[in-house]
Parts: C-alpha cells; structure tokens; sequence
C-alpha cells in the first residue's frame, strides 16, 4: 500500500470489478466510501488513433512520480461487440510501472453505457479519488461523442494531436477541438508540423470571445522524452487557474456527472422493465407483419410510459 | 425532383431542420411518412481522421450515380459544444455533386444525444428510406462508441483504414475492427499496407467462429479512383448475402434501432422533468456544501422515481 492510499491495489481491482459488473448492486459500496477529494489532479488525454497517447501517458506517470506523487490511469475504448470488453490490454501498458507501487492503471469498456458516458468510468475516478490519489488519468482511444462526454469530468483535457495525419481540414473533422483545454502537438519533428499548429492557432483565435481560460499550444516528441518539462507546466498552471476561476467549471462538470449518471440509472430501470415486458419484441414483430413503425411505437411509448417524481420520507 | 424520390430536395431539406430542431413536434410528420422500403442500400463508413472517409464516400457516389442510382449522404460529426452543429460544412462537400439533382448530402451533429446514438440520424435515414432514395450512405468522422452505435444501423458497413497511421496495435486499438463488414484498405500505395492487411487478416481469423459473414479486405486509392469496382463488387455481394441470409441481422437491427429510440425519447422526458423541479440543482448544492455525494443523490433517485408501463386505449 502506498502511504497517502487508503486502499491496496488488489481490493482496489477487486471493487473495480465488482462495480462494472453490477453497478447498482455496488451503489452502498460506493456511498460509504465516497468523499469529496479536491486536492486530486484530474488529467483526461484524447486525441485521434495513432497520435501517441498511450507514451505520452507514460511520461507524464514518469513525471509525476518523481515527484512523488501516486497516479491512477483509467485507459477507456470503446467496448468490442464481441468481447464486451477493453480491449488494449493491461499486460501491455502495465509492464513498465508493474513493479511501481504507486501507480494503478485500468483499462475499461464503454459497453453498456446508456448515457453516451461509460458510467463505470465516472465511479472508479470517484473511488480513486475518495481514497486519495494525486493523480488521475482519463485516457480514452475514440474520438468521437463518448470521449467527449468522458473529458467532460476531467478538470484539464490534453488534445493530442500530430503533424500530417490527414487533409487541410483534418483538425476541424475531429470535431474536439473544443474541449481542449491544453493542445498538445506530438511527434512536433515530423513534417506539417507548424502547418497544424497555425491551424490550431487560428481555431484558438476564432473562438477567443468564449474561452475563459485559453489553451495552451505544446509541442512534444513523447517517445524523446521532449517538451515533457514544458507540458507538466502548462498542467501545473492550469490546476492554479482552476484554483483561483474555476468554481463555475466545478459546477458544470458535477452537473454533467450527475446528469449522466441518473441517465443511465433510469435508463437501466427502463430498459429492464421495457425487456421483461416484451414492448421491443412485439414493436419489432409489428414491424416486420407491416402492422406498425417506429413512430407509431414511440407515440405508444410516450403514451403509455408513466413516470413521475415522487419524493418518499427518507 | 429525381423521378423515383417522392420528396423535393429542399422540402426534404425543410423536414431535416424541423426534426432536428424538434423530434417531439415532428412525430406526427415521421409517423405519416414512414414507409418499409428494403430495397434501399443502406451503407456506413467509418475508420478514424485521415483514413480518407470522405474521398471514399465521394468515389463510392459517383460509382452509384453511373449506374443511374439516387443517392442520400448523412454525415454524422461529433458536436462542438460550442457551436452545437455539425463542423464539417456541407459546403465543402457539396460541391463536386451540387448540381446533380440525384444526390441528396447532409452534415449532421450528435448533440443532444442521450441514448448513445445521435437520435435525428436514424429519423433521416428513416426519411430517406421512406421517400425512396436507392442508396443511402452513413458517414461517421469519429471512431468511438457514438459512431459503432450509428454504425449498428446500416446494413453494411465499411471500416476504412490507412497503412502507417499508429504503432502496432493501432488496428486494435481502434475497437471497432469488430463491426466491418468490409475492410477498406485506403491510400494502399503507402508504405505499411501489407503490414495492416496482415494485422487485418489475423483478426479475422481470431474471430472467424463468430462471423456469419466473413468480411473482405479491399485495397483502395480513392483519390486516384483505385479499387473502386472491387469495392462496389463486394457491397454488392454483400447485399445479395442479406437478401438470402439476412433476417436476422434485420430483426437484430430493428430491435437495436428501436431501444436507441425508446432510450433517447424517455431520457429527454426524464431530463425535462427532473429540470423543471430542479433536482439536480439540489444535488449539486448538496454535494458542494458537504452534504452529499452522487451514490446518495442516485439512491434517492431510485426511491423517488416511479416508473410504469401502462397499456392505454388506443
């Protein structure tokens, strides 16, 4: 166990488990042990396959812990039909920080997330947090509505992009270019690279008015071990702003937690209840008889779904 | 007005803006429309920034325009939070096809998506079917688990690669290898094709038991129209399969098409209601003053929330 860690590895994986299995079967786990932890720095990591997120995920472990401080990393995919599960192995990320008793890495599936977030996600960065890492990591392979909303609870997004992966307009395709609050420009010795960060520079100018804070531009060659230095600054710099500014941001990001989190509870009510009624077996066999369509089904749906908030005496 | 599409473009166009703007108020319009049509080819395209999804999807228009086929293209772009549309301009892409009244091509963000999936996505794609269009085709520009979601919706789908674009395990990495039904192998003049094919290759025999179709591996250049007639050869074929083989992949697709529906329609409901009594407002006092946490706050949810399914006259 390491010292500011209130809880071993193991049981750590074990409740891990427990929680994408059965979600609201862990919910008094997850009561008792939460507790607010605003000491914790909360990094997410996005950018499109190929950029380098993995290695530059790993240094910034390698800056961090020399400085002393614990890192969890939750490495999300999207989730496999055929395995349901992540699929970049853990074997493979783990190696280098096995023996390191300090850092924690997870991969985990999206599957099964109804609220367009990986539910789970948002529960082991809450239990991480409650028993007192430093640092943690959101470090998500897609790029598209899921990792959005993914970043959207950590306090810094580092977009990771890289010189040369596709046309003029390849920046603006990605469509994340806005969630970014640090823009970092990896493999920067790699041709097109000043070509990419005046496009950047120029989206950053474009949308100047709505930023409260403005995004950095770094350039780093992760696997070099270059502008590592540079980047954990502009970190730094921006966990003080957040410090003194970011209340309103604070506020968001728990609205958008809880939003998603009741999402997909309801969700998962509804879907169970909707099942074992047999609605979407009935909709869809009208469906092919010519009997019904999609429409009419949802017009059913509305009609005869009753939902209605009722608080009860605690 | 194409002579076999029973819908004016710009009406068509009129239609998309209203349901996009506002589902709910649009029912009545997608119940009076809707129309079975399974002889429209209903074709995805994915794979990550840079793969030359968008010069495909160009070559693959031009390809069915020859043989006298009307076309509709939805884009699905992830949402800028800031401007809360679609990035990528239909201008851009317009273009080369804007005088050509037997293509139909439309940009679409995935905002406002609760289910997972972008929900108008499916109501267009419903449209299109229902007015007549021969081919529809599906482009997504991200690579999580959104666009496998709106994937899951086309009767084929085309997962574009491109050799050289990440480390080895790139092709993994991207988790979505799983729902090609065909492989594009694009810019397969670069170095580190063979490579890909044979990563592509290994993968399609490690999950060979699981296929009922096993998907091919087509090697493209769009942009120097390379690859083009084996392509449309294997959609082709692919579509001949469905007819014989395909029921349950149709039923599969219905059921799914329906949950993503019901999902989007009661979770807006929900959202509404749990707004207007400012229930998460409370919570997020609650959890800022130290008097609550999120597993709490889900509890009194589940308690307080009544949910039930009520068959009423029709």
């Amino acid at each position: 166990m390491t010292s500011n860690i209130s809880m071993d590895f193991r049981s750590l994986a074990k409740l891990i488990s427990k929680i994408e299995n059965n979600r609201i079967g862990s919910e008094q786990d997850l009561i008792n042990l939460y507790k607010e932890n605003s000491e914790t720095v909360v990094i997410g990591i996005t950018g499109p396959p190929g950029a380098g997120k993995s290695s530059l995920t790993d240094k910034i472990i390698y800056e961090y812990r020399k400085l002393g401080k614990t890192v969890g990393v939750v490495a999300v995919d999207p989730s496999s039909p055929f395995s349901g599960g992540a699929i970049l192995g853990d074997r493979i990320r783990m190696s280098d920080h096995a023996n390191d008793s300090g850092v924690f890495i997870r991969s985990m599936g999206s599957r099964g997330s109804l609220g367009g977030l990986a539910p789970a996600t948002i529960d082991v960065l809450n239990i991480m947090k409650s028993i007192g890492f430093d640092v943690l990591i959101v470090e998500t392979v897609g790029v598209g509505q899921s990792e959005i909303d993914v970043m959207s609870i950590a306090d810094t997004v580092l977009l990771v992009l890289v010189p040369g992966l596709g046309d003029d307009i390849q920046a603006l395709k990605a469509g994340i270019m806005e969630i970014a609050d640090i823009f970092v420009i990896n493999k920067a010795d790699k041709d097109g690279k000043d070509r990419l960060i005046a496009e950047v520079n120029m989206i950053i100018q474009l949308n100047r008015h709505r930023f409260k804070w403005v995004p950095p531009i770094v350039e780093t060659v992760a696997t070099e071990n270059k502008g590592l230095s540079a980047l954990m600054d502009q970190i730094s710099d921006r966990f003080s702003w957040l410090k003194s500014n970011g209340s309103d941001v604070k506020k968001d990001k728990i609205l958008n937690q809880f939003k998603q989190m009741a999402l997909d509870r309801i969700g998962n009510d509804i879907m169970k209840m909707l099942n074992s009624n047999k609605i979407f077996d009935k909709w869809t066999a009208d469906l092919l008889a010519g009997k019904s369509n999609p429409y009419s089904a949802m017009n059913e749906l509305g009609n005869n779904l009753q939902i209605k908030w009722e608080e009860k005496e605690k």
